[in-house]
């Protein structure tokens, strides 16, 4: 028997009735297991003696907590901790704990992995210069209202909101089969789709799928930090190229193919990530012919294909895969708006089933919802009028911003103007710090980034992407206006 | 220089013309590689030889490549492949490659995973004893619609289809907040809640957090195969304990403790999953107090805490965990239904710190859309009430439903009626075979589960969930006269 003397105070100076100091505290013992279910309890006299109490003052506090079920009594043998414990109740209902400490850390041991640890950038009001994020003012908001409202009403609720494909929805998928391969030249049905939250889950569900810890996953440096994170969470050791103006650098991965065993190369052809430069035919046709020698896996990123604007686009490598070395990956997010999380992977059928498979553990299906909507604005005919209208918005407003920084900026900053995308890679004078400007321009209202997620380990390259697509052209002649104000200080 | 003469042949009795033949099959060995950017051509009256074709075919070959911009003159010198070569363009556009061979196998090496091979079981019309899924005619759908309107209606754009926080959205987290402070005794902040897309991924984001591959989990024998999924995907060794009629057998857990460390238990306490049975008070506190001395998580799935009929609810176990051992989950999605994919997870704020920055990789954040939506449900009671609609309902349903399988089936199954849930745990007799029960269900047009995936490895326990909820009475009644049919032979 644990010694009750020591463990039960009594505060005869307490609001609290003596009695129900005794039941809370014998509560307690009983919850922290001190007091074990089926324990004998002393007799009331004897319990009385011990802590210097009234015996009336025991007998209640003893009735209390039968009456709620922690005690039992036996007949002719005296009172038990209850067999059964009643309902647990919450401990805190005191003093005791402090709150905020309760919320904050763990009991149990916990590291946090370093890899994940990056700034979150999110979208602000007014003025912005940012990553290349889309214009939601443009977005067919009307549209998508409109087929979330005919979802609602329709037929069948055990069909529309109950348990779905992993792989979503069909009549998405088939839609945008039809759409990749009229637009990109694939060659794919819908059972090689995958609808994904964003591009974001296509890589996670890329890397899952075929990294395995101690694999080599080759990126360009720089590269896109989100799809870095990605590979390093999947135990993937990172190697890197050097990025060119043309993008890049395929020969220095033929010289790792022949050290190594590569298992992933992850680019982003259209539009290099972050410095938007566009791969040429060579070197894709050299990617893909290493590619097929050397067995590794090639992650196709093509973001933001939709938007190309000096030449034709040139099509997706996957587009020119026939060894099906290609994992392709888009996205819907950069091209209506982010919260709408709409992503695709294009793989042969067999890597579709597995990634739907490991999807299906992560979070069961896509949005139901969602991707009928999409597949509806794609259908008939709303999504192509949406991009085209897009693509010519975005056309004048990289336009006209490229003008405006070579005539406002050209002291400061300086660039290529993109073939396409919704961002320009700038690279500032080196007496122009970005962080001290970063943080400059939004005390004067102008959200810019600061450009320090661009950073290889250990180097500053002082640049950072301007994204002129989410504003007009207005908006665009104010933002360089702040820019040349901070930058001839 | 490769053997042109080898490599190229000429169809003369096919509908294209034979410069375009020459053309498209130099096309080719230039996007295989085979003729290299910078590589010299032979000229055109040596190529003409080789061919045995006029000269004047080769020109009008070589005139169509220069003008698409893959062959480029020298002056002076004569005809090569161009340096940087055109777009590239689609190999496939004849009858090359078998289109569905392509779409099926990768070209690399690939592994599928074992563990995540697992039998996936949709909704279907008509009749059901599904697994314990909700009726979704009862579902808030006009509520949901409304907000959903509003959601589109509202204010600033970039603040409602931008990015977001991956932690979800704030208004549903501090109603969820006060909704699980006030109903089950949490004491939670905004800042301990992550909004998950259902409760999947909260066992998603929880194993690939606090476990690494050889750690030890423990589940019970059965177990939902979800749960066991995912601790094997992160690669945890997975050990069970037995499961009798008061739950998991918590000693059992004491006596692996003594011999191996252990980092996470997964339990099911309010109804343990599949077997409906509530674990009493005295083994939670065990549970608790080996967290405490041993040092592991509980990882307690809550999933259908709203749906209890017989007593009052019995509080979690993080109610109850001052030490702060337990992470909990729970799910909108049984409540309201599948489709709304809605769960949480209850944790300290370092722990849903790093689950946030984990979550950013898979999909960067959940539907803002519907989060809204479910926040302004719990915001103007709408939420509530559909909550207390839906329990009276399947309470009614559950007390019915048990009645009809004691008079009507009592021959072939046994059953404890459950608490609570949605669904009854049903061992039928040896005679009956439960696959073959359910192939003749599903032709007499009602949906069953054989229940094989609730056996454990190398066991047939001839038991299955008939879910309930989903039905209502007078479809329960049509449903065990199938059952009752069949099961008399």
């Amino acid at each position: 028997m644990i010694p009750l003397k020591t463990l039960i105070v009594i505060d005869k100076t307490a609001d609290a009735s003596i009695f129900l100091q005794v039941a809370e505290q014998l509560r307690r013992l009983i919850n922290e297991g001190l007091l074990p279910a089926g324990q004998k309890l002393p007799g009331t006299r004897q319990l009385a003696e011990l802590l210097q109490l009234h015996r009336k003052t025991v007998i209640a506090a003893y009735d209390e907590l039968l009456a709620e079920g922690w005690l039992e009594t036996r007949a002719g043998s005296g009172t038990y901790v209850a067999t059964h414990l009643p309902l647990v109740r919450p401990q805190f209902i005191g003093k005791e704990v402090d709150s905020e400490s309760v919320s904050e850390q763990p009991g149990f041991t916990f590291t946090p992995k370093l890899h994940l640890i990056r700034p979150l950038l999110l979208m602000a009001d007014g003025l912005r210069l940012d990553d290349g994020f889309p214009d939601i003012r443009l977005a067919p908001m009307d549209e998508l209202a409109r087929a979330y409202r005919s979802y609602f009403r329709w037929g069948n609720p055990q069909q529309h909101f109950g348990y779905g494909d992993p792989k979503g929805n069909r009549l998405l998928r088939e839609e945008l089969s039809v759409f990749l391969n009229e637009t990109r030249a694939l060659r794919t049905t819908a059972d090689n789709i995958l609808i994904s939250r964003g591009s974001m889950m296509g890589i996670y569900l890329t890397s899952s799928t075929i990294l395995k810890p101690g694999d080599v996953a080759v990126v360009g440096e720089t590269n896109w930090s989100g799809a870095n994170m990605n590979f390093q969470q999947a135990g993937a050791e990172l190697l890197t190229i050097p990025v060119d103006q043309h993008g890049i650098d395929v020969e220095a991965l033929a010289v790792i193919c022949e050290r190594r065993p590569v298992r992933l190369v992850y680019v982003t052809p259209h539009h290099h990530y972050p410095t938007t430069v566009t791969l040429p035919p060579d070197r894709r046709l050299r990617l893909l012919q290493l590619s097929r020698q050397h067995g590794f896996v090639i992650l196709e990123d093509d973001y933001d294909y939709e938007f190309h604007y000096l030449r034709r686009p040139i099509l997706p490598l996957a587009s020119a895969d026939p060894h099906r070395m290609v994992i392709y990956i888009g996205s819907l997010s950069k091209s209506v708006a982010p919260a709408f999380r709409i992503g695709y992977v294009v793989a042969p059928e067999t890597v579709i089933d597995e990634m739907a498979r490991l999807r299906r553990i992560m979070d069961r299906q896509g949005d139901s919802m969602l991707e009928f909507a999409v597949g509806q604005l794609f259908r008939n005919g709303d999504m192509r009028r949406h991009l085209k209208k897009a693509h010519q918005t975005y056309a004048a407003r990289c336009a006209h911003f490229c003008s405006l920084v070579t005539n406002e900026l050209s002291d400061g900053v300086q660039f290529s103007q993109p073939e396409g995308g919704l961002a320009v890679w700038a690279t500032f004078a080196p007496e122009i710090n970005l962080v001290e400007l970063a943080q400059k321009a939004k005390t004067a209202g102008l959200m810019l980034s600061d450009g320090v997620a661009h950073n290889p380990p250990g180097k500053w390259l002082n640049s950072t992407r301007l994204g002129f697509a989410s504003s007009t052209e207005s908006e665009l002649e104010q933002s360089v206006a702040i820019l040349r104000k901070l930058t001839r200080g």
